[in-house]
């Protein structure tokens, strides 16, 4: 039995990064003076810019949440009624969802035992005459093999996105991943490494995308006599646009913690039979959104549940993320997983990930308190 | 030719009410000290309680906007996916698009000339054996005629939904607007009197609809093992649910004043020829959102346009609405207008409403500025 030293508080897998109370003061005198408290305010329109330089996309929309820029850019493909998109189970419920509230049917597809991003070899088996788009998920800092599916796409005339929620910031050959496919849609939400509380963006390498999406985020209005689509309500408010200005100076102090903590976990833990640190990706320059590990129960001789437990009795609240995946969800639960292997590795994988805390809160201590779990 | 007096500012139709800046402050240190931004927050869950009573409904669910509230409230009631809901076209877009994104078919029906809601006649005349609900609309604080709509539902077997935006506080002889029907769906954007930046809610008077709908607003996770529905991402944070806990108190003043403003315009207008001042109905309490008039161009010698023009040259900025209405949206426009009369009368009047300023910032001599454009 391992002998875990007191912890001191509560640890979570992420901690909200908050730029300093007084740093916020003259926004709130501002929008308080001006009375601009959304629909495109000033702050809003600052920020659009600024993250459109960061991502380095001619074209980078604002939204409430990464859920509405999904749903608005599956929608602005136009793609057929009741069509197939391709997607992998491994992914956050709002991905399957964004699909299905698109009047689209989402198609499952298995992940690379790698990388747990979407197997483009998967992709191809899933594909029939009803397939209008591919929906991949970069997962916890792991890039899709974005060559191979972009592949897939063209040959067979397919729109392919991102849900890039877990990627904001990372690079493949010091290439932006926004600017891959047809679009990527990012979440600001609280528990992302840059976030406005809620939030979300799509970004994309056209800039002739910019009108229709900014009209499907604001119902469709194109002027004051003109309603051309069926849009939705997608607008960020200035209160939230100023944090994101506040915090996007601050993610790359945030970024280097993580990396420490990051060489630091696998240091410790990448000598462990049955537990599988995260690989760097040749080329990658890794978001830092998560740090995940995958047990093997056979090797490691305890299960991912037992550890996750184990360490929660000690106040340590890692995440089995993700879990359920689409496929145990209700509405998805008949949805077949096409897979290139006789089974799917998702299935297998289901039941071993787990993000460990991974945040600037996280102290060497900590670390070591946590990675105590592993030694026998 | 009308002498306008110099206008020291630009009136617009609404202006947003804010709390004193510093009795936001505790609120930002709370935040600041627990880090909790979202997912559910104590000042989310105090603002739903409180909203709760002051509605008198005993579901009271916010939501990030009143849009994705309606995209909530009506895939609550698992409507057949095609079936038909009928609404009034003399409504903000996203009534209209919520029942799209859900997958159901929009059958727009004609408004009663006294009040501008939809006409109960009408409805009956769109019902076909596809149609699953009605989504009625309170509209600038008329009060639909409840209780036919209630008649027409229970005969027919039909859903029943009030988009309650402008309709925030309304009572009807004491009693709530926000218990009638299966849900009633509020906005709190920025223009309207009680307000969070963006927002929404849905209130029910049946308790058991509260789980159903969190689960929706929240991806369908009902727990962290299951996801039940094809939810979306509803949720409030706690910059925002403070901003409604602040502004909860303030509205009664608010109310009031605007109370005193209806008045001093009815005062001013109701005699001018071919301009029609909206009518107190019957038992209603008013909500005070909108102050509307109905120009008829024939009696009052004048456009709506012309009107609307001649007041933005003097700064004052009315509101054409809702100008357009649905039907003459690009996604519906094929769409027929069932009426019980010959030509629908919103095709009439949808060139006639203008909404004046209407808010605590308007002053006695700006009302009597804003009349003199009345005068001949």
């Amino acid at each position: 039995m391992r002998v875990p030293s007191e912890m001191p508080r509560p640890l979570y897998v992420t901690q909200p990064l908050l730029p300093e109370l007084p740093d916020f003061l003259p926004f709130l005198a501002s929008i308080w003076q001006t009375k601009v408290l959304t629909n495109g305010g000033p702050y809003h329109n600052r920020l659009e810019r600024e993250l459109g330089g960061f991502l380095d996309v001619p074209s980078a929309m604002l939204f409430n949440n990464g859920t509405t820029a999904l749903l608005v850019a599956l929608k602005m493909l136009n793609l057929p009624a009741e069509s197939e998109v391709i997607t992998t189970p491994l992914t956050f419920a709002a991905t399957a969802h964004a699909i299905t509230w698109n009047s689209l049917r989402p198609v499952f597809a298995d992940v690379d035992p790698e990388t747990l991003t979407i197997d483009p070899a998967a992709v191809e088996k899933a594909i029939t005459n009803k397939t209008s788009a591919i929906l991949a998920v970069h997962v916890y800092g792991n890039i899709c093999d974005v060559i191979s599916l972009q592949d897939i796409a063209s040959k067979y005339g397919l729109h392919l996105i991102y849900d890039a929620a877990h990627a904001f910031g990372a690079t493949l050959n010091n290439r932006s991943v926004a600017g891959f496919g047809d679009a990527s849609v990012f979440s600001f939400h609280a528990t992302k490494l840059f976030h406005t509380f809620e939030g979300g963006l799509i970004a994309t390498s056209r800039k002739r995308d910019k009108d229709p999406i900014y009209f499907l985020r604001n119902f469709g209005i194109k002027n004051e006599d003109e309603v051309v689509s069926v849009g939705i309500n997608g607008k960020v408010n200035e209160l939230q646009a100023a944090i994101g200005l506040l915090n996007l100076p601050l993610i790359e102090g945030e970024r280097a913690l993580r990396s420490n903590l990051r060489r630091r976990y696998c240091e410790l833990l990448t000598s462990v039979p049955g537990v599988r640190v995260p690989q760097p990706q040749p080329g990658v320059l890794n978001s830092e959104q998560y740090f995940h590990l995958v047990i093997d129960p056979t090797s490691f001789g305890r299960t991912r549940d037992d550890v996750y437990d184990s360490l929660k009795q000690r106040g340590i609240f890692s995440r089995k993320y993700f879990h359920p995946i689409c496929t145990d969800f209700e509405p998805y639960r008949r949805f077949e997983i096409h897979s290139a292997r006789h089974d799917p590795y998702v299935n297998t994988v289901k039941s071993q990930v787990l993000c460990l805390p991974f945040h600037s809160g996280v102290e060497e201590e900590d670390v070591n308190d946590i990675c105590a779990e592993f030694y026998g």
